[in-house]
C-alpha cells in the first residue's frame, strides 16, 4: 500500500494566512500551525522539558509541571458537566499526561458585563466542587469584567502546577517501536454531549459527557511500576489527532485496530447522524498510555483494579514504517489511515 | 477629627448582587465583596500561604510563588507598551510582589474570529520581547478561538511560577506600627496614557505607560539585607486602593503626605482636565514597599543605586489608630480620608 501524505491535507481556506479563523482554534492542522509558524519562534528559549499539555522544570531537588488551559465552552452547562468542572479537569488532567500529581491550580475569570450573580455562584460551586473531588486547591486567582458584546457570559483560565515524581519521564521520545498503545475506555461522548446541547438534540439515550480527573488512574499506573513511555489525554482533534502526533513525534507508525475501541452504541448514532467520525471527537476523561508490550496486561489489570467500572483495552502498537503515519485495521476488513483534521469539527468543544 | 466609616463607600447600585458591573473588574469595593462573597467561599481550603498577589506553596524544601492575571486592556496597543508586554510585566510583577524571582510563565490566548494575523504576530513578539528582558521564559500556553462579536479581538492570560528565597515572608501581616512607606516612584502614568489612547486624546505632552517589570528593583532590596515587610503593585485601584488594603489587613492606620507622592505635571494636568484622582489611578510599573523606620533611608538608596533614573520617596508610615484608616496630609494644609473606590476610575486598564 502507498500513501501520499501530501495529498492527505484538506487545505484550509486562504483566509487563514490572514486572520484567525474558529479553525485555528480546533486542535487539528490549522492549530499546529499557528503556534509552530507564529507564536514559539517569538517566545524565549526555555531550559524546561516541554511536554504535550505542559512543561516540566527543575527547581532545587524538585520536578514541578506546570501547564494552563482556557476554557470557552459553549454551552456554559451539559449532561454531565459545566465549564466550572471542566476548568478543574481539564488542567488536572494537563498535569496527568505530565506525568504529574496536581499539587494546586490558580483561576482567572473573564465575566461579561450583566452577566447574571447566580449563574457566576452555580459556576463557582461547580469549579469548587470538582476542586474538592480532585483534592487540589485553588490558590490564586483574578477576576476581569469586560463590555457587554464583548465576551460570552464567561470564560475560566486554569493553571496548575504538579509535582513529577524521581525518574517519571514521559513524552513520544520515548517510544519505541513495538510498544503497546492502551485506551483507557470508551470514546466520543464529551463532543456528542455538547453538540446535543448545542443543538437542542435528544438522542434516544441521554449521552452524558465523561469529562472527570485522570491523575488517579495515571498515578496507579505508576505506582504499579509500569514503564510508562507516553500520555496524552483525547481532548480537541480526539484519539486520532493524538495518535497522529504521538506518531511525528516519535518518529514512527502507528496500527491500530478498530475493534478494539470502544464506542457506545448512542454515541455511534448520534456520530452517524451528524456526520462525525468518533475518533475525531473530542473526550475529557479519556486517555491513551503507551507502554512495552511486556507491561501491558499488567496496565489493564491495573487500571481495572483502579476502577472496576472501567473498560481499558490495547488498541495498537508502535511499528517500524513511515513516520506520523497512523493506520486502522477496520472492522470490515480494510485499512484506513488515520490523518490529523486541517481544522476542527467542533468549535469551543471546552 | 472623627470620621465616620460607614458614611465613606458610595453605594454601588442594586444591580450588583443580580448581574456582573464592570466595576467587578475595578479592583474596588465591588471587587472585593465579588471575591470574599461569592468565589472565595466555594473555593477550596488551602495549605499555602495566601498572598494578595499570589500564593506561596512549599514543595520539598522550595518554595514557590504561583499567580495568575488576564489582561483584556482596551485599546491593545497605547504608548509605551501593549497587551503583551503588560501581560508579561503585570505577572512578574505579581510574583515579585511575593518576593519570588520570577522562573517560568504561561500563555494562553483567546482569540476572536476574524483578528487580523498581523495583528496577532506583532502582540506575539511583543511578549517573546517582554519575556527576554526579564530572562523569564514561556513554557506553556494554549490557544482558543471564540466566533466572531464574542471577544473583543484578543485576551491573554499569563500564570506565572517563582521561587521564594528561605527567610522572605513579606504580606500585610508582617506590618508594624512604626514602619515607613516607600513608593518607587511617580504614579498615574499607565492609566492616563490608556485614557489618552482610547478617548483619541492628545495631551501637551505625550504621557508613555510605566508598563516595566520590578522583579529587579524588589530582588536589590531583599539581596541588600532590607527586612521588606510588604511589597504591593499599584494597578487597577491605584495607590489608594493598595494602602487601604494593607491598612485594614494589617489592622493599622495608614498616614501619608501629599508632598511627597510624585506625579508629573503634564499626568496631573489630564487627570485634572479629565475629573481622575491620580491616587486611584493605575500604574503598570509602580510598587509601594513597607519596612522598618531605620532601614527605609538604605532602601532609598538601593533603589537609587539598581536605577540612577527612579525617584523613590518615602510617603509615609503606619500608626496606631483605626484598623483600615488611610489619611493623607495634603498639600494646602488640610487632611484628607482615602478611601477605596467602590467601582472602578477605569474599566479594562489591564
Amino acid at each position: 500500500m502507498t500513501i501520499d501524505l501530501d495529498k492527505r491535507t484538506c487545505p484550509l481556506p486562504a483566509s487563514s494566512n490572514t486572520q484567525v479563523l474558529l479553525a485555528h482554534g480546533g486542535g487539528g492542522r490549522a492549530t499546529h500551525r499557528l503556534l509552530e509558524d507564529l507564536l514559539l519562534p517569538t517566545f524565549s528559549e526555555s531550559q524546561s522539558e516541554s511536554r504535550h499539555d505542559g512543561a516540566v522544570l527543575k527547581m532545587g531537588k524538585e520536578r514541578i509541571a506546570f501547564t494552563t488551559d482556557s476554557f470557552v465552552v459553549n454551552p456554559l452547562f451539559f449532561p454531565g458537566g459545566d465549564i466550572g468542572s471542566l476548568a478543574v479537569y481539564g488542567t488536572v488532567n494537563d498535569l496527568a499526561m505530565c506525568g504529574a500529581r496536581p499539587l494546586a491550580l490558580s483561576c482567572a475569570l473573564i465575566l461579561e458585563e450583566g452577566m447574571p450573580m447566580d449563574l457566576l455562584a452555580k459556576i463557582a460551586a461547580s469549579l469548587g466542587q470538582a476542586a474538592k473531588r480532585v483534592g487540589v486547591s485553588i490558590v490564586t486567582g483574578d477576576t476581569k469584567v469586560v463590555d457587554r458584546g464583548k465576551g460570552d457570559q464567561i470564560y475560566i483560565n486554569t493553571a496548575g502546577i504538579g509535582s513529577v515524581a524521581d525518574g517519571v519521564v514521559v513524552g513520544p521520545e520515548r517510544v519505541r517501536v513495538g510498544d503497546k498503545i492502551l485506551l483507557s475506555g470508551d470514546i466520543g461522548r464529551h463532543g456528542m454531549a455538547i453538540m446535543a446541547a448545542r443543538e437542542g438534540l435528544s438522542f434516544e439515550s441521554n449521552i452524558e459527557s465523561d469529562c472527570a480527573p485522570l491523575d488517579g488512574e495515571v498515578q496507579s499506573l505508576l505506582n504499579a511500576g509500569i514503564e510508562v513511555h507516553c500520555l496524552r489525554d483525547l481532548t480537541r482533534g480526539g484519539l486520532a489527532s493524538a495518535l497522529v502526533e504521538i506518531a511525528d513525534a516519535s518518529a514512527n507508525q502507528i496500527i491500530i485496530d478498530e475493534e478494539t475501541i470502544a464506542v457506545r452504541e448512542d454515541v455511534s448514532s448520534a456520530c452517524a447522524f451528524l456526520g462525525f467520525d468518533p475518533l475525531y471527537v473530542a473526550n475529557e476523561g479519556r486517555f491513551i498510555a503507551i507502554m512495552p508490550a511486556e507491561q501491558s496486561e499488567a496496565a489493564l489489570e491495573t487500571l481495572h483494579r483502579y476502577d472496576e467500572q472501567s473498560m481499558p483495552t490495547i488498541i495498537g502498537e508502535v511499528t517500524e514504517g513511515r513516520k506520523g503515519l497512523v493506520t486502522m485495521n477496520t472492522t470490515i476488513g480494510t485499512r484506513r489511515v488515520v490523518d490529523m483534521l486541517s481544522g476542527e469539527q467542533l468549535p469551543r468543544i471546552c
